[in-house]
């Protein structure tokens, strides 16, 4: 909220406390370097779409957990996003392991692909409330904002987590992804190329005004 | 969430209570009736942006309030949406007057447009928390759900709150509105039908799973 327009909103009544100011910080605030390629799993789509079939019936829905990460550049907030190969777009994060919390597994996750070593200290990454539930029905059709209602039971879960960043910090990314800075205002609704998830991201954030700390 | 699926999602971690589960009925619970037609503004489309600049010039910002209203059909979540002159589509809802508070504005509202009398009991609609606000830079084009960045100032706000359905309970609707309750899966990115606000709603509401309740 880059010009107090949120003092004319009335905050006065029981409701207030949901919809709510977050702090964000220059892109210029942030370090990005780059860490040794992450091993990519070299399989075709058929084998892995048999592979998560196999997973499911031996362990239930696959959930996976996503960061929305946000940094201000040109007064507008711009989301972190993983390009992978030059080719598709993904938030850091991704499955969890059996019985693993959703804040563990995103913890883990992000210090894998945006610390610079996969043990950092506890704290490093502050994993605020859940944003929003994508599902699918199987493993090769589009995720959904609500559970499909045509299929007995979803077979993958997403869910995308606030992670709220510090004044300053490094992003050390594997060589074969980029990490991209992406303005709210090209994301939204811009399914074709950013995919349902994130160019849902927008909306899933409106109950938040943004604080641009001048840096 | 129809078959349980929710069971299978971790809850045991510190963000679960942001992710949580609202009950809805089926559609067979509530009553539709007809009252008497709501007057309508007769302006063109220049006299209403006319009038809404000479009201920002005077009040500042601009501020409306709509409810999230969900029902079952068939085993989904659809929302209640009003269709004016059997033309566009609008959640129900409107503008605050100044100094009133959100929850007082929407309550105003909702006795308005869905109940039978405009002096209703003040406990008649349970307001909850607020899901998006959208934000338009001037009168003509379209809303964000984020503040515009190319723009001194937003001067109109959007604020959708999720509304709490009981168990039963009369709807008694202007004669010249239709109240249609329409499946999440076909609002979904379909702003071309509804406008951008209400085809973001799946998306704002993607952190709640549903829990149907049987009649």
């Amino acid at each position: 909220m880059e010009d107090g327009t949120v003092s004319s909103v009335n905050y006065n009544d029981h409701n207030s406390s949901d919809c709510y100011i977050l702090d964000i910080y220059p892109l210029s605030c942030y370090y990005f370097g780059s860490k040794e390629a992450i091993a990519d799993k070299a399989e075709t789509l058929a084998d892995r779409i048999q592979r998560l079939k196999t997973n499911y019936a031996a362990n239930g829905l696959r959930t996976s957990v996503e960061a929305v990460i946000l940094v201000e550049l040109f007064k507008h907030p711009h989301l972190l996003v993983l390009q992978v190969k030059n080719s598709f777009y993904k938030l850091p994060g991704g499955r969890l392991r059996p019985g693993e919390s959703d804040t563990d597994g995103l913890k883990r996750k992000l210090l894998s692909k945006l610390s610079v070593n996969e043990h950092g200290v506890d704290d490093e990454w502050e994993i605020g409330e859940c944003l929003g539930m994508w599902w699918s029905p199987d493993f090769e059709t589009m995720f959904f904002p609500y559970t499909p209602s045509n299929t007995t039971r979803a077979k993958e879960c997403t869910k995308l987590f606030l992670v709220k960043l510090p004044a300053s910090r490094k992003f050390i990314v594997p060589r074969n992804m980029k990490l991209l800075a992406i303005p709210l205002c090209q994301i939204q609704e811009n399914h074709k190329t950013y995919g349902p998830i994130i160019a849902g991201v927008p909306q899933m954030l409106s109950k938040i005004s943004f604080n641009i700390i001048e840096s």
